[in-house]
């Protein structure tokens, strides 16, 4: 079992990487207000996890409630919000009652917000079931739903208290969600960490099956790498820089997934065009170049992922980037890549540079 | 003008007092991160100030969304929450965004979980425009939505930038609620300031007829107490005493509103018979005496408030209690008084004399 610490300015927490981390049920147990948890799942992960994380659970005296939601980001509502909300206070859960999101970065994102403000506020615990959890939701306590107008737009910073990412549960994700999952573990290779980035282009293959070890080292490192970014920027206030980072290829990323409609790309598909776009957009400004980009392609290629970008028309694209967050006082910033291993955020990119890579990542 | 500075671990903020702080376009200008804002209101109160607080906002260069919800606790929906989210994105609001409350309690509840939650959080204004808000929303950064099944029950801790209270404005304030907001003000000088109490009791026809100094006089010296509670226990974690103190008579209170629905009473009114509740069964336990309760009932009556509670029957009540935040860890926790200006939390209270009580207080 590998444990990385994030430390944050009020509190630190564990996360807890390895084989078979799910059954160790202390890890739990040990922090536990009060003998009462709210377990939220959906309907795909808790045929497989459910019952393996609440019976010990159980049998160790704990009241648990079971929340098992439908699967899917279109599912990331108020809607399924308040029904855990509904459940919760069903069974009369208290402010003493920790909140446990099984399952992939919708229960994380939906089980975090509702445990943000439900009575408002109760502890939260994190056992991610995909890679995409398991890097990324893992560390910085976003949480949050859609709203029809744009992705993530209301929500709350809520950290966990321990996260628990077995890399066992992996070995029943679907290959699809096993690469949208890749798209983030490679960003973190090209925003900061070169050698990272030289070690996925020789291991991807290990990666793509399944390689415990390999998975174990690739979800370190990446969660190691998004910690440090977030100590420095908890609630992404930094204008340049920080935290806005982490967003490479998502404004593309969520233009495309909004664009298309929640639901038809995974987040992490949608992210690996969005990221070839920031590439290409970086190549015209002169900072990468064409083989580089290729190079970009490629890899998110091996990682079985999507390298163009769905045809939305020019004026759409600017339209549902207008809508992201990453707008700063009103004005586009855009992540882009000043070499591999090193990104920046850069405002007051020409509209017909946008444009062109989007076109040119379009075809 | 009066100023009060409200001292949190990570933050500290002013609350400024008196007659024409609204007009003080300054107080809120020098708060804004960026020249943008997003007044919400209600149909009531934003034909009366809407425009004199946001016309010299504009003068001054900041570009203000106007948003105007209609009237009243039944509408402290999720509903109406996400029309706010729906105008912020409309407008194209950005996280620089600051949201300034322009009225009641309900307002400052709405528009503080939508400022807490938009886009994870931005920065929040209030402008009391009710006793209540003024006295009791103003402090503690408490903000949320009601449930079906409970009031307040989906919320967030959310602190404002500044509070600007102007004792003007609740010369058009109702009657009715002027009392209701008597309820919280008697409140603080029960629970910790046996001198306050006094000095109501010698000027509670002054403030009914909304003599300014006594209204300054009073909010300030009501906040301060609640900012010295609040200080000590920011996120109501304390198991006993702490901020749970300030919720003298509200568990009754909570379930005379619930049983009723909620608008049937303000919630000072409800507060005010939940108080009697709680100070009856005080007596019953032997801690304070029959010329006691008459006195809390006496102040009560003269600030026109409700002492007799709502006819729910002991079962509803008892029910209706139990799904109330105050329950710790499944058990009920009341909050008594141990004599005349100061509070204590108990749990334990035998379910007799609390039937006993509300019975006595229900005719």
């Amino acid at each position: 079992m590998r444990t990385l610490t994030v430390a944050l300015s009020d509190q630190a927490y564990d996360i807890h990487i390895g084989s078979g981390v799910l059954d160790r049920t202390q890890l739990i147990v040990s922090h536990l207000p009060a003998e009462r948890v709210a377990v939220v799942s959906n309907s795909v992960v808790a045929p497989l996890y459910l019952q393996r994380l609440v019976a010990p659970l159980r049998a160790d005296g704990v009241r648990v409630t079971e929340i098992v939601l439908p699967d899917g980001e279109r599912h990331k509502t108020w809607e399924t919000l308040n029904s855990i909300f509904d459940a919760l206070l069903a069974d009369r859960c208290d402010r003493t009652t920790t909140v446990v999101a099984l399952g992939g970065g919708v229960i994380g994102d939906l089980a975090g917000f509702a445990a943000a403000t439900y009575q408002r506020g109760v502890p939260f615990i994190q056992v991610p079931t995909t890679l995409l959890a398991q890097v990324d939701s893992s560390v910085g306590g976003k949480t949050g739903i859609n709203h029809p107008r744009g992705k993530n737009m209301i929500g709350a910073f809520w950290q966990p208290k321990v996260v628990v990412a077995d890399t066992d549960v992996l070995t029943t994700l679907p290959d699809r969600e096993l690469s949208a999952g890749m798209a983030e573990v490679i960003k973190y290779g090209l925003i900061r960490d070169l050698p990272f980035l030289q070690w996925l282009e020789a291991n991807v293959e290990r990666l793509m099956e399944r390689d415990a070890d390999a998975l174990a080292y690739a979800i370190e490192r990446s969660c190691a790498n998004k910690a440090e970014v977030v100590a420095g920027d908890e609630r992404e206030t930094a204008k340049d820089n920080g935290r806005a980072l982490l967003n490479l290829g998502h404004t593309f990323g969520h233009a495309i997934e909004t664009g298309l409609g929640y639901g038809e790309l995974l987040h992490g598909e949608a992210v690996a065009a969005g990221t070839v776009m920031a590439a290409e957009l970086s190549r015209r400004l002169g900072w990468i170049d064409a083989a580089d980009v290729a190079r970009v392609r490629e890899l998110l290629i091996r990682a079985k992922l999507p390298v163009v970008g769905a045809r939305l028309g020019i004026d759409r694209y600017l339209d549902l980037m207008g809508h992201d967050k990453k707008v700063f006082a009103g004005r586009l910033r855009l992540v882009l890549l000043r070499q591999l291993g090193e990104a920046t955020t850069l405002a007051d990119v020409p509209v017909s540079e946008i444009c062109a890579a989007i076109d040119t990542c379009c075809s």
